[in-house]
């Protein structure tokens, strides 16, 4: 068994944990995924994400395919090897980026043709091809080549999306079972990506069409696009509902720390997002409401409240009063921040000079905030 | 003693090692200091600086109280514990920058008035005002307050530099044993600057001037400004037969690894210099020439030829033989990108992608090869 649940589940809508058995070694789910586009974690190497205690990250189709390419990362031996990490990676079929990033998108049956906004090259992004790079970096966890259309978006558009989404799932999962002559399969589990925008009939059709295809797990893709809210968490329960309870399931880009509790309580087992890392850029920083919050958790975790947006808040660093905050972020936190020694007011003085080392321990936080937020939730299932 | 020779010296033209007593730790000389010049040295964080073995680090005063200012500083307690670095630090006395970085400087008996280049705010630097903000900084190493001419530079002008630059040293002396009411002395050492461009006849009254005050130890500045390399070479073998064999002298400045070495064989102890970092921040990379020099340093570090600059070459890690190189750039070196199994094809990578990673990595690689530099230096002396 690929993913094992800890506890049987009767219903698709209750919080759940697991363990995810990757080539590159388990993971207790519910996790979360930071995020290497490039194959690194912005501002971080692979030494420093492994002493965060990160246990999967999550690199790029779309930008590793631009740069270095595939002959690179062929050479090196995937993507493991090439940015020197070796616990599980997870990669996205890069549709998202191609809808998002590139100039001069052409959407076919066929795929998406599309200009590099580097070098202007003309490129074509097939079911096929995104499978077969995927192959080629050699990620344990391949998502299905899929159409995220924007928000809002019509009915008719939306259905439109995910019948051509099932379609490129089946040819994505007929790719995915060639034997590639020089690359040979490494263990890769594939998921397919569900869509329908915040239709909850379109959903469940795409959910039923992927699980008569078959996929090792789920993605709920094309939320936290610009939705209220209160539609994505109801889109996302109607859409667990018609999940297979004994699969993996993974909600794509979200988000903010109370998203990820909300959707954990609703039976989701996987997350990614940019907002710790990018946040961190900003001068943005996440700490736990109460004093101690992390050395509590792993006490006792299960007696932490995690409801709304309560137990946490929010640090400007570039905020006047922290030019003389002479304490960590958070004296409980083990990042290379708080637990390196590194004042507010020192992190406040190397974001006000432009020194780059700001950005990085602030990553650093982020991310370890978002994984002690993971172990809370784990504790608290 | 503060500063004590590991042989005694007949000449002060000849390589010599020794160990110097600060207030935070005792470094074997001659040694080099990364620069820390916002307190913190570029990409990296005190905890990088000492898993690399930097000793001591070098602060800039100018820069320091610009930004984030004295009060800060004064809360923090020192700079040591403004950047969490519990090493030596030396303190450069703001003068250099002064007249390179400011707008409107003018130039007085008194000292240098000069414009903010932040906010456009006037502040006047005086040798008294500089030894303070040092004091403030409880740098273990502090810089008398100096005025570094440009070159070429007349004679006459040369000369009236180095006048002002001994009346100057002498009230940083002045400065420098009062006791100031709410900073008591840490054991900080106060260093005076011999001026005199390249006239061997004005070095060698700057340096008999300032002994004739008296300092903890000796810097030769208003070097590698711009003169030739021979004529550096020359001015510094002469002044330094005029300073005193039992006091440390610093090199301000310098240089090049092969600038370093034959600095050393006329006897200097201290160095400092952008270079490592600032070149690894574009992409250059340090390497030593021979095949695993760094481990056959420490096992018979005397073999070790060091002569001209054969001894190692640069690696423009950006330069398109570099995107399949699978190798770290040295296999012997300790740093966090060799010791991390980071390659050349992935240190390209994140440099062609515009990842700080890259800068990050290639400034510990380029640190750790001036590091190792002087670790070779003093196993051949």
């Amino acid at each position: 068994m690929t993913f094992t649940l800890h506890r049987s589940q009767s219903s698709g809508s209750s919080p759940r944990r697991g363990s995810l058995k990757t080539a590159h070694g388990a993971i207790e789910t519910p996790f979360f995924m930071p995020i290497a586009t490039k194959g690194a974690v912005k501002t971080l190497s692979s030494a420093d994400m492994a002493g965060l205690g990160a246990g999967i990250l999550l690199s790029n189709t779309y930008h590793l395919y631009m740069r270095p390419g595939l002959e690179i990362m062929q050479k090196a031996g995937g993507l493991h090897r090439f940015m020197n990490w070796s616990g599980p990676i997870l990669t996205d079929s890069g549709g998202y980026q191609v809808f998002s990033l590139s100039k001069m998108r052409t959407l076919s049956e066929q795929g998406v043709e599309f200009q590099s906004p580097w070098d202007g090259s003309k490129h074509m992004l097939t079911p096929e091809k995104s499978i077969a790079i995927q192959q080629t970096l050699g990620s344990d966890i391949v998502m299905a080549f899929d159409e995220c259309p924007p928000y809002p978006c019509e009915k008719k558009y939306a259905h439109e999306a995910v019948e051509r989404t099932t379609r490129w799932a089946q040819r994505s999962q007929e790719q995915f079972q060639q034997k590639i002559a020089d690359q040979p399969n490494r263990g890769q589990l594939l998921f397919g990506i569900v869509q329908g925008s915040v239709y909850a009939d379109l959903r469940a059709q795409s959910a039923r069409e992927l699980q008569a295809i078959g996929f090792d797990g789920y993605a709920i893709g094309g939320l936290a696009v610009g939705e209220p809210t209160e539609s994505m968490y109801e889109t996302l329960a109607s859409t667990l509902e018609e999940l297979p309870a004994d699969k993996p399931r993974y909600l794509m880009g979200v988000g903010k720390p109370e998203n990820i509790v909300q959707a954990v309580r609703l039976g989701v087992d996987m997350f990614d997002c940019v907002i710790p890392s990018r946040n961190a850029r900003h001068g943005l920083a996440y700490v736990w409401r109460e004093k101690n919050a992390a050395s509590d958790s792993a006490a006792a975790p299960k007696s932490a409240p995690l409801s709304g947006a309560a137990f946490y808040e929010t640090v400007h660093i570039t905020n006047e009063k922290n030019k003389t905050a002479f304490t960590v972020l958070d004296s409980a936190c083990g990042c290379l921040a708080c637990g390196g020694g590194y004042t507010r007011a020192y992190l406040h003085h190397l974001f006000r000079v432009g020194e780059a080392l700001g950005q990085r321990l602030l990553t650093a936080h982020n991310i370890k905030f978002y994984l002690d937020l993971m172990t809370r939730l784990k504790g608290a299932i």
